[in-house]
């Protein structure tokens, strides 16, 4: 069997309500505003290295350390985002945006190739000294992700050559040759990024450098985080990295092949997972597909929020301990949850197995899309699955990280619904997309017609240019138990699904026309015991989206009071709120209040018959401040 | 009615097991291994005012503060623990060891009075100029009770002397006279120390600097931490207090009178509270008392945990809005529970209202004593509701403030027991004490024999030396529906007993025994639903104690697994485990993980019969790491 490869999203045309809706609202409100506020925080004016430097904007840490030193990050997702919504619609005033700030780099860039804003406009002599902290490469890998971008859309090469001579300054400078600095970045970032170079370019030295950085990771003793320290600070303390007291939290702790524990900051394990199965699959290396594999495991079955949120903990943006999954403090940070969605279909690609598309559908529709508003101009950085009614979403944030890594996934989401081999196509997502594809040498024009998520119901019409033999795989999602499948109204035994996939082996042709049927029944979900902040509690899913309670469609205060009877029926039924979503509803009771007079007392609160009405955990916070709950508690009898 | 005041605690004798327990661990343990943390920590050191200086133990923070401006306070409050030790029992090694840090005091004196470790011996120039951070008046406080304690038990006057120099050289810096200036401290305390003081000597401007910080905390334009701050830092943005953005963390936001809710920090509230209750007692300030019954009921009724912890954040160790209770972060600080009790006891002694005790009492066998160990020489420093298992006690803190509240409460434990008038005596704890008082111009031995708080079966022999009329108030608690109550068998109708106290009024003469009946059955509490995070949860009591579900009683995993039936009866056994505590067993269901092999699935976990054993709360983590509940979920058939 051939490998599969995603079709790439421009390739992918999102018809469906759902999608085209975040699509537009992406494209006409965020892009856009997410530029003004780059303008606003001074980022954009961080590129010109004005003498003398402006003020700090957020001052720095009593470590030394500020947020600044990440703002050339910002630019090159904004461009990465911006380029990806160039794709869909030409729009000469970002294009002139993006290209200002590319005369910026461009200006910026020192003779020797170096490029970094902070350290060029305000310590030149210290580049390089710190890449535990000040996340000089993962800055490179953002660039690099944002010049990609653009030259793929534009066809225009001055970004990228900007960060090809950066590349090769680094590339001089860092390695395992003589008089090279055997360094790698204590924010993992870059190697995904060359991987989409090296897929671009089909160069060896950005394969090669990606190799040696996910090599080096963990290698010691001595750790390179402590060779640096000690030629910036002198001897003494060795280990003392940046706020956390061991190599964890960078996955450095010890060389990749050997980490079979999802530890430290979540966004960084990501996005280091999403280079390690990049190279695994390039250099088809089984030592590092298995390492991906068990930690795919280890996170999936003991570290992941039913939303797909990621890293519980404020405190290390990330991992604690097996099945610790606070709800109201979940930190799950919107990147977590994107990243996730990357090393998903990294995964997907090694190995065509429907349990990580699912967990890739997961996190789209509710851990990473949470973290936009209605409106496209409003955030969450952290996704709690419960609120008090405190937390609103912000209009930008200090580490605006976020905002552009969900701006950047909407405007490329065509590209997780397909893929082909040589002689089949995948479809993995359904929500409507058209697209032309090459499959056994022929052109095939495919048409996905649904109303997903919120309707199971597709039709998948199939018309190659002419008659040819091809399998077509269909994703049998993990949370669908009776789903079905004909082809021109003949069934096809859905029994004979395999890894989650249905493979129709056959001659197409024109009109074919492939109908699926999802039943999406409301479900309830239980978390391990483990889990010791879900004991007792229900979590409510219809197909691919968890859905949560907020205060504003359950009136009478705060919505932890309600319970669910274990024998109550949920009921999906389709309402006026947003474009018309489901909402879930059922009988249910509430504590009540009104004769509670004490702060405590013996008798029992009295409960009252209420109904109970559930909207997606995606959608939530966009009607005003409120409480809401996931996890709801069950009154069993 | 003549008004009541607290029997001093030397006359207390405590006989009963419970107390006669923990007294002689404080006393031959606890007040001991503090001495040696004090000198292992160069607390005891920094008296010595050494040049230079030795390094800072802990680094200052970003913002210039740290936590040694506070050391005197430690010495202090050690002082005052240790003496009410000796008043138990001389004890020349620690009288030695008071003296040599007197030595100490006296030596690092400065000639006008003015007593600071942390000034006098690193920036002496600076003193005064940062009343808002630095605690020089909290310090002076806690070095004051301390002498006065000292003086109190052993007649020596040295310690006191320095102390009334240095509040002469205090009172001539701050006032409201020509010249002065109008300063008061960020972290009260100082005040009730005041108040001990006048109490003492009766000497009037004791009282009138007391009520001079009483009134002007919180007057403004302009804040007096406002004026101190311009002077230090010049102009410019004026509102920025140490971490907090406004003044209710210190509770000088507005004018104390006006205050009607419990704000900021819980442990300068509570000192506040405490000696405003004092004055308004003192000055029959009528508005004052009125301001101490608004704050009470606002913490009562919306802030305060069932084990009278207070402050659930962390944040500002303190308050934040109502009903704000969470279990497994709660802060709780036990110094906020020992101050409570201060508090509650200048509350009843205002006007003598069980519902003052029964807070008093609720505190001292719960969110109090909860912070010492059974050992003597471990602390908690913050007392959550609920664990997973990580939070352990520690052997010090870096700011050991808890640890010597905790011993002094617990020396001088006798003074809560009991108050005198001058025709009556009024019992607010049992737990088995004798003491001999003067009644109505007649001494009175009185001897309560009860093993209270495990039972509620009390005698109570009252032995005046001739026979006298006087009254005994016998205060019925709050969670007591069934009290009985005999003289010499003759049965008292406790339906007359007004706001909490039974009063027998009559004849006494030798031989007279007063049996009082305080049944306690198990019962269960409900929060009200505004505390969101007990809705569906019920906390299990018995008398004054709260209990706990620990795991080492209840094996099978964490005990949030384990729910209890609303119909299941509850069962109090007399145990093994410590002096023969009582612990509650009731049946109940555990949710099981054996056949739980995911993270999430659609099928409830199972659940097995099982069989719930709750301790006390305070006697939580004694025994190794382990989970622990508060507040267990309950099962509503």
């Amino acid at each position: 069997m051939s490998r599969y490869a995603p079709v790439p999203f421009p390739q992918v045309k999102l018809e469906g309500q759902f999608w085209h809706e975040r699509l537009d609202t992406v494209l006409a409100r965020t892009v856009p505003s997410q530029h003004k506020k780059l303008a606003e925080y001074g980022i954009l004016d961080s590129l010109k290295l004005t003498s003398p430097p402006p003020p700090l904007r957020f001052p720095r840490h009593s470590n030394g350390f500020t947020v600044q030193v990440f703002w050339d990050s910002d630019i090159g997702k904004w461009i990465e985002a911006a380029s990806y919504a160039l794709a869909h619609r030409r729009d000469a005033d970002i294009e002139s945006k993006i290209e200002a700030a590319i005369d910026d780099l461009e200006r910026a860039q020192a003779p020797d190739g170096y490029l970094n804003c902070w350290y060029l406009g305000r310590e030149p002599e210290k580049r390089w000294t710190n890449l535990r902290d000040n996340h000089e490469m993962y800055n490179a890998g953002h660039l690099l992700e944002g010049a990609v971008a653009y030259f793929q859309v534009t066809g225009r090469r001055r970004f990228l050559e900007i960060m090809e001579r950066f590349l090769d300054h680094i590339y001089a400078t860092f390695g395992t040759g003589p008089g090279q600095r055997r360094g790698y970045d204590g924010h993992e970032e870059i190697e995904l990024a060359l991987m989409k170079l090296y897929y671009l370019t089909n160069e060896r030295k950005h394969l090669d450098f990606a190799t040696y950085l996910i090599n080096e990771r963990g290698q010691q003793p001595p750790h390179y985080f402590d060779i640096e320290r000690e030629a910036r600070e002198g001897g003494g303390d060795k280990r003392q990295p940046y706020v956390f007291p061991n190599y964890e939290y960078s996955q450095s702790h010890k060389p990749v092949r050997e980490q079979d524990k999802v530890v430290g900051h979540a966004v960084r394990a990501m996005y280091l997972y999403t280079a390690m199965a990049d190279l695994a699959a390039e250099l088809r290396d089984a030592e590092l597909k298995r390492a991906c594999e068990v930690l795919w495991d280890d996170v999936i079955k003991t570290k992941m929020y039913v939303t797909a949120g990621l890293g519980p903990s404020a405190h290390n943006e990330g991992f604690t301990h097996d099945f610790d999954l606070p709800n109201q403090t979940a930190y799950a940070e919107t990147c977590a949850s994107v990243a996730l969605i990357f090393w998903a279909q990294r995964m997907l690609h090694l190995d065509l197995d429907g349990k990580y598309a699912d967990i890739l559908e997961l996190a789209m529709f509710n851990g990473a899309l949470s973290g936009l508003s209605r409106d496209g101009e409003h955030y969450f950085y952290a996704n709690p699955l419960e609120s008090d009614g405190t937390p609103t979403r912000w209009e930008w944030h200090t580490c605006p990280c976020c905002t552009m890594n969900v701006s950047r996934l909407v405007a490329s989401a065509g590209q997780y619904f397909l893929s082909t081999a040589e002689n089949g196509v995948a479809f993995h997502l359904y929500g409507g997309i058209a697209s032309e594809v090459e499959i056994a040498g022929t052109k095939v024009s495919l048409r996905e017609v649904s109303d997903y998520p919120w309707s199971g119901d597709i039709a998948i019409h199939v018309e190659p240019k002419t008659p040819a033999q091809f399998e077509l795989r269909l994703r049998i999602p993990g949370w669908c138990t009776e789903a079905k499948v004909s082809v021109n109204g003949e069934a096809v035994d859905v029994a004979g699904a395999e890894r989650g996939y249905l493979t129709i082996d056959r001659q197409w042709q024109k009109g074919d026309v492939v109908s699926l049927d999802l039943p999406m029944p409301p479900m309830r979900l239980y978390a391990h015991p483990g889990v010791i902040m879900d004991a007792g509690r229900v979590a409510l899913k219809r197909g691919p989206l968890v859905y949560c309670l907020e205060e504003v469609d359950n009136p009478g205060g705060r919505v932890q009071r309600i319970k669910l009877p274990r024998d109550a029926q949920l009921h999906s039924e389709r309402s006026n709120l947003f474009d018309g979503i489901v909402t879930l509803k059922a009988e249910a009771t509430t504590i009540d209040e009104s004769d509670f007079h004490q702060l405590y007392r013996a008798m029992p609160p009295r409960e009252t018959q209420s109904t109970l009405t559930a909207v997606p955990y995606f959608l939530w916070a966009n009607r005003g401040q409120g409480s809401m709950v996931v996890w709801v508690p069950e009154a069993v009898g």
